[in-house]
């Protein structure tokens, strides 16, 4: 798990229903505008609030961004950690982590756009701490896949590129989810879970 | 192929070296900025140019993106179909394929994260030529595939989501190239050639 824990994450983030509106609006406008063009003001305006509303809650659109990877990279952690289940066999438990980390970006491709592709606006230090869980999703993956080459369920030599291949899918579906072709998430999820046993080697199940 | 001729590629993008040095230029700031705040102002200055040496060349900014997607998407276009030989096994052209389109990336991430991540901001008929392009991108892909189906190589029954997922991690190659574990494109490219053919259901080689 991440350093950070899920207390100090609130303490971040608070506890405000005003604040969760203003990240829920920043992320909107984020995607749809970029990060660098977008404006305190504009986020306001797109909840119907005075310019001088969001200033209580975030000091500096940098703020803002920040809180939002914090709550958008712990959430893909802790959606890939709950779905995990260690006692199960290696490819249920693939199959199981694929999935949730596919859901979790196909039903929120606004977050997941930003907290994917504006990271570098962050400074360092919040950047450092955003990595820090990423690096807990990336050892979620490492493991399950690690487990499985251990009791011989996976056929893979290079765990760290078969997890690079599976997460780098996972979060491309911000790119282009939904596509003419596939719209629902859940079919999606399904379709590359199905990927991910092929990734690693897996018998069919 | 794409219905625009390379003849046609030529003429909209010139042959004026001042204007490929402009488009490189601009490239470079549009990755490291953004499309959205990045001026032209600034790309001249990068090239210690004076403001209005753009202009003759570019009329707008878009025009200047517009430019660079056309370049980026021929090339990676251009890559696919001639690394592909219909006269080789199935295995052997998706590899090839797979390798060419993930070096692409590799080579050139901030062309590459440029024209995979800038394209809301074109104008609906300059956008649609580019999907044009990379719907003759895709169909290279489909025809390798369906070819090791037919002749029974690749064991998949859902040649779309394969598709999909293959230019899927060779786009996002742009996001995150180089890493601390990988950073030798041709290395990369034959690791996802591998992974390409373990979604294809290929036995392997």
């Amino acid at each position: 798990m991440a350093h950070l824990t899920a207390a100090e994450l609130a303490e971040h983030l608070g506890t405000s229903k005003a604040a969760a509106r203003i990240r829920a609006a920043a992320c909107e406008v984020f995607a749809a505008r970029g990060y660098g063009v977008a404006t305190t003001r504009e986020i306001a305006a797109s909840l119907d609030l005075s310019p001088g509303a969001v200033y209580p809650h975030y000091k500096t659109k940098e703020s803002l961004l920040f809180a939002i990877a914090l709550e958008g990279h712990w959430g893909v952690l802790t959606a890939v950690t709950s779905a995990d289940d260690p006692e199960l066999p290696p490819a249920d438990r693939l199959s199981a982590v694929m999935g949730a980390f596919v859901l979790w970006h196909a039903e929120r491709t606004a977050i997941s756009s930003v907290i994917q592709h504006e990271l570098r606006s962050l400074e360092p230090e919040h950047l450092a701490m955003i990595v820090d869980i990423r690096r807990s999703t990336t050892a979620a993956f490492d493991a399950v896949l690690r487990a499985g080459v251990d009791d011989g369920t996976f056929g893979i030599d290079d765990v760290p590129t078969a997890t690079l291949a599976l997460t780098s899918l996972g979060i491309d579906v911000s790119r282009w989810f939904p596509s003419r072709r596939i719209s629902d998430p859940h079919e999606l999820s399904r379709r590359y879970s199905d990927i991910a046993l092929r990734i690693a080697g897996a018998s069919r199940p």
